[in-house]
């Protein structure tokens, strides 16, 4: 079976590749980049560097045009700033809202575009890497468990019963998934989380908080942050 | 309210443009036409005349690369034909699978990249024209009342409870909407249907074959075949 996956070069979605080729085997492995955007632009050297290291077909895709209109503080465009709090702290603002870095339907894009291509390439299985953590008080309303069965099911029928996705941590929290990567030796030394996306990890932004609290929780220090204290 | 329409040029989805200007205002209507790689890029020509004519807001995007690796006879770099027959005659070929003017998920990254829009400009409510005929038999399974339902599930959860979508004849066979949209004095004239894409219609591609009996089934004369008989 192919399957193809959903990889920005962060945590989550370095561990899911790490579990796609564990299951599936290198060969059968699309990885897929988005560009959108995003401030942290340098996440996509780190894809293409975990890429690199397990060998598996690769792919980038830009989608700027699509959010040229969102205000979102992720976005290179807006003036907004990254809030520099834990995503629980940012969320007794927000009055239900997503926080300011939730990009509009942007994993629905994602897997939309990754729907397209992975019917083209033969696969019948996308991989992406939502966790509870950022589901969590509707910080990220599409890494939910709803918009993660809705949009199997939208997949499923849309694609004539071809194709299928699957959220491996979509239950686990952050901790976890850093839990399952360690066991699979994932190159997190490799990754990158930041949002900021400066020469290093600013340790303030929300990915920050909750990247270095998933190593802490598993008793390791953050090998890129090790990697950044030795450069 | 604000809404955001799914625009192509065609029948159905000229007709959902003039639904939601009847019953939202113009001034509250954006709509987008996508460039995917269609042989029959001149619908885009098509949207555009139809959006001036209702004066709303619109917007174009480009998907094409997403499509890069897809075999679909519909696009401008597939060697594959455009089959001359009903999407009725072709269904007894497919074995169950979509036709092969299918374009992978397109719909469902068309309301993916709409919604993304959509959520940026405030609109609370996506359009689009799909109709039962599309779905019948599978041709076109991301037209299916089955997806519908999960991408509006989707995009309602993705979003975080900000956004909806409506296909006003996912239960309609084509001969109703175009009922619908001559009630409503839509400019079909300027509208463009077939998949060839060159001078004129070919009449002889499923969705040429489709639109005459449309209006046939309505006692009138196709406008669009009209104008070009008489030029």
């Amino acid at each position: 079976m192919r399957v193809l996956v959903l990889t920005s070069g962060g945590v989550d979605s370095t561990t899911c590749l790490a579990l796609a080729v564990h299951k599936y085997g290198k060969e059968n492995v699309t990885a897929l980049s988005v560009f959108y955007g995003q401030k942290h632009e340098k996440e996509i050297a780190a894809a293409k560097a975990v890429t690199d290291y397990y060998g598996v077909d690769y792919l980038t895709l830009d989608l700027t045009d699509i959010f040229s209109f969102s205000n979102s503080s992720l976005l290179s465009h807006s003036e907004e700033k990254i809030p520099e709090e834990s995503y629980a702290d940012q969320l007794k603002k927000t009055d239900g809202k997503p926080v300011s870095t939730y990009v509009p339907f942007r994993n629905g894009l994602f897997l939309s575009s990754a729907a397209a291509i992975a019917l083209s390439k033969g696969c019948s299985l996308i991989y992406y890497g939502a966790h509870s953590d950022d589901a969590a008080g509707n910080a990220y309303p599409d890494c939910s468990e709803a918009f993660n069965t809705a949009m199997n099911t939208a997949i499923w029928e849309g694609s004539g019963h071809q194709l299928k996705i699957e959220a491996p941590f979509i239950h686990l929290p952050k901790k976890e998934v850093v839990k399952t990567g360690l066991a699979l030796n994932v190159p997190y030394e490799l990754t990158w989380s930041c949002y900021e996306g400066k020469e290093t990890p600013c340790g303030k932004c929300g990915t920050c908080i909750d990247r270095r609290q998933a190593f802490l929780a598993n008793g390791v220090e953050d090998p890129a942050l090790s990697k950044t204290a030795g450069a």
